[in-house]
């Protein structure tokens, strides 16, 4: 890894922060210059655009997120743990990744009605998540943990919904028993599909 | 109702539409005045701010949610009626009532981690839904319709979540099973909490 490198990285970690907090929009040549002490025109070297920028921060972000949630959950055994990795792995990237809770969630409401490249790739992105979450939940039907007939894509709907859920309660209403309930609501879902 | 109130209305009804659409931050003296073809000395004299048209906003979008979803649920039979009448009725002010969907979802990830007026009207706004889901949760247990012991707060902690789950699966992924997945999880819930 180069210098190059290190310091595009370093920058994209504070994109994302800054996503986090502010939302995708807060992420321009100009405040990424203000936040990082780096010249306009280097980040602009860099990056090339506005939307470049924040396209390369969504990619970093995902980059992330496979590293630190899905990776390690795909490395558990097949099934229900594999299942709960998952979940549970999801709750501390938004509780503990990036200081305003995961970026994506923010990014998806203030892009869902914008046609273009970062709508594109959250699209993308979001439909691939949500594909991980159904795969991870067939591999706990063929193990017999799951009811052959439960549906993997209801699944990643309603896995999806508790972890909204818990950002809204956790974030905004700052609920001290957001986490309780995603684990509750996420037991009663598994017990709703069991054989 | 004088003339003022009628163009303070269609003011804050535009300012609705453009804060479903592009978010809260994006309703401001300016952009109202270019989409009302009003002064925006005019706008100024009647909001005063930013921040108070952002807060009148929400205050406005919230009498509409009350008029077109909460009341009339509540004039519906207690107990599982009148939950289902809640959810179906949330459903439909997602889907048609402003282009971009409920404008209280995308300025809840706008203005989480931004403390202030805003922030603070949202969060009494959306724990003011979370008890009227809780409350008439309750009269299902009152009726019998619902297990004495199942939570309500619970409850509206997960319909919630399915709420979420439609906007984020039917605005970004455009999945046309949005409403059908919804309305799957919130059978499965009742069924979850039924005596």
């Amino acid at each position: 890894v180069g210098k190059g490198e290190l310091t595009r990285n370093a920058v994209l970690d504070q994109a994302a922060r800054t996503a986090s907090e502010i939302g995708l929009r807060g992420v321009t040549i100009g405040s990424l210059a203000d936040l990082t002490h780096m010249s306009k025109s280097g980040l602009f070297a860099h990056f090339g655009s506005k939307q470049s920028l924040q396209l390369a921060t969504l990619r970093h972000a995902r980059d992330r997120f496979v590293e630190v949630v899905v990776r390690p959950a795909l490395s558990t055994p097949r099934g229900e743990p594999r299942v709960r990795a998952l979940f549970e792995r999801w709750l501390e990237w938004d509780t503990s990744e990036l200081p305003g809770g995961c970026l994506f969630i923010a990014a998806a409401t203030e892009f869902d009605d914008e046609p273009g490249p970062v709508r594109d790739e959250l699209v993308r992105n979001q439909r691939d998540l949500a594909e991980t979450i159904a795969r991870v939940f067939r591999t706990g039907i063929d193990e017999g943990h799951f009811r052959a007939d439960a549906d993997p894509e209801q699944f990643a709907f309603d896995v999806k919904g508790i972890w909204l859920a818990f950002h809204h309660f956790g974030r905004l209403l700052s609920d001290p028993l957001a986490a309780e309930r995603a684990q509750n609501a996420f037991d009663v879902l598994l017990d709703t599909v069991r054989p």
